[in-house]
C-alpha cells in the first residue's frame, strides 16, 4: 500500500541555529491508468496516461480523470477499477485498469489528452473553449445562491480538514461545499488537476446515478485557477468555483462562456467576482 | 502580438462594500510546439506538443523545454524557432516551429513527453529517476557555497523583478541567481514548469556555447518544489535548487541521488535543505 506521507531527515536552518530532525513530505509517484475490456491482459488494453500523483483515492482519480476528459460520459461506462497485479513488484499499486462497458470503444486516437491538441480544433484559446463546450453532456445550473459569509467561511473549512497539508505544507486541495457551506468531499494530491479529478471521481464511484449530482455546489482549489481547473468543474456540471488564488484570462473566458459563477483571491473577507453574478 | 496580462471587470466583495471595477489577469493561451528540418510546411513537420502558457519568451520556453525533455542534448541542434505564419489568424502567435540540425531525427516515438511514460522504464519512482538519469548529459558540478543571508534574501529579489506578478498577483516564476545572489535571469508564466523551462531557454539561446554554463547558479521557483522541476534543473546542470513551498517525496530523492542542492520553506530567516550540504 502507498502512503500519502512519506518520511524524511532536514537540515533546519533559521538565522543563525543549524538543526538536524526528522521530517515527513508528501508522496509524489507515478500513476498509470490503463483501460480495457474483460480480464487484464487482454491483448487490447490501452495504456492511455502518466500523471504525478499522491497515492490515495486512485480509482476515483481515474475515473475523475476519464469523466472531465470525455473518455466517459457516464459512470456506467467503467464497470470496474483496479490495481494492476500483473507488473513489477516496484510497480504495484502504481498502476490502475479501468474496464469500460462493451459499448466503449478503445480508440486512443478519439482521446486526446488535452481537448485542444486536436488538429481540428485549432490553438487558439477560442478553440480550446469550444472544444470543451462540444465534449461537455452534463448541463451548467445556475450557480447556487451563496451567501457572503459562507463563501469567505470556505477556506477555512477546508484547511481544517487537510489532514496532510497539516503535516507537510505541500499539497493542492480541492474541497466540494454545498450551499450551506458544508464541506461535502475533500481531496489532496501535488497535482492540483489530480485533487480535482479525485473530488469528480469521488462524485461518480457509487455509480447508480448516469451523472453526477451536483447542480447546488460549489467547488474550491487551494491554488490559483487556470484554464484546466475551471474546464473540470464545467464537464462535471459544477455550477459555481473559488480558488484562494488568482484565475487566467482563459478561465475567465471559459466561466463567462459557460455561465460558470468564478471567485478569486478568496481572503478573510474579500473576494473578486470574475464571471456570474451572486 | 500576444500579451503577458489581460483586462476583465469584475465585481470586488469586501465586507459588505461591493464595487465594480477595471482589472488585469495574467494571460494563459495554448502554445503548440512542431519541429521541422528545413523550410516550413516540409512534409515531415512533426506537431510536438501543445502546452497552456502565458505569452512571451516562446523561442526561449520552447527551447528549454526540448532540451530539458532530453529531445536536443546541445544548442547547437536547434537552427531557428519561428512562429508559424501558415495557420489560421487566431492562431498565429501561439504556434512555434523549431527547425533542428539535419543531424536530428524527427522520429515522434523516441520523444516520449515524460520519461517515465516509456514502457521499459516502469512507472515507480525509483525507474522516473533512473530515466531521467540516463538522459541526461550535462554533469551536475557541487552546489557554489552561499551564505546563510544570500539565501534568505532570494525570495525578495525575485519578487521585485516579478513585474506580471505585481499586476495581476497570478503567476509563477523561476529565477537564476549566481552564488553572491545576484538576479541573472527571471521568467514567468501561469505554468510553473514554463517559467523554468523559459529561464533555461534563455540560457541556451546565444547557442554560442555547447552546454548552458550553470555550475555556479541556484535557482529559485515560487510554488512547491516537484519531482518535474527538479528533474529540469538536473538536466540542466544547475547544482542547486531552492523553493519558496515544500518539495515533494520524489523531488527530495532525485535530488539526493543527482547530488543536487534542494532547499524548500524559504521564508524570512528560515529554510529547510532536504538534500545536499550548504
Amino acid at each position: 500500500m502507498r502512503t500519502p506521507v512519506a518520511p524524511v531527515t532536514i537540515q533546519r536552518r533559521d538565522g543563525g541555529s543549524v538543526s538536524s530532525i526528522d521530517d515527513i513530505v508528501v508522496t509524489e509517484e507515478p500513476l498509470e491508468i490503463r483501460l480495457g475490456h474483460g480480464p487484464e491482459l487482454d491483448r487490447k488494453e490501452v495504456r492511455l496516461s502518466v500523471t504525478m500523483r499522491t497515492p490515495g483515492h486512485d480509482e476515483e482519480l481515474a475515473l475523475g480523470f476519464l469523466f472531465t476528459e470525455g473518455i466517459i460520459t457516464d459512470a456506467a461506462h467503467v464497470l470496474r477499477v483496479a490495481y494492476c497485479e500483473n507488473v513489477k513488484k516496484e510497480e504495484r499499486g502504481n498502476v490502475v485498469r479501468a474496464e469500460l462497458h462493451p459499448s466503449i470503444d478503445l480508440d486512443p486516437a478519439k482521446w486526446q489528452r488535452n481537448f485542444y491538441t486536436t488538429s481540428s480544433c485549432g490553438v487558439c484559446g477560442k478553440s480550446s473553449i469550444d472544444a470543451v463546450r462540444t465534449q461537455c453532456t452534463v448541463p451548467l445550473g445556475k450557480a447556487p445562491k451563496l451567501d457572503h459569509s459562507i463563501i469567505t467561511s470556505l477556506p477555512d473549512r477546508m484547511r481544517e480538514a487537510q489532514t496532510v497539508f497539516r503535516h507537510t505544507g505541500g499539497i493542492h486541495a480541492a474541497a466540494l461545499f454545498n450551499a450551506n457551506g458544508e464541506l461535502l468531499i475533500l481531496r489532496e494530491d501535488v497535482g492540483r488537476h489530480n485533487a480535482v479529478d479525485k473530488v469528480i471521481g469521488a462524485l461518480l464511484v457509487p455509480r447508480t446515478n448516469q451523472q453526477p449530482t451536483t447542480n447546488n455546489h460549489i467547488l474550491l482549489v487551494s491554488g490559483r485557477a487556470g484554464f484546466e481547473l475551471v474546464q473540470k468543474c464545467v464537464m462535471a456540471g459544477i455550477p459555481a468555483m473559488a480558488a484562494v488564488g488568482a484565475p487566467s484570462s482563459l478561465a475567465v473566458q471559459m466561466a463567462k462562456d459557460s455561465g460558470l459563477l468564478l471567485i478569486g483571491f478568496l481572503r478573510g473577507d474579500r473576494f473578486n467576482v470574475y464571471s456570474g453574478e451572486l
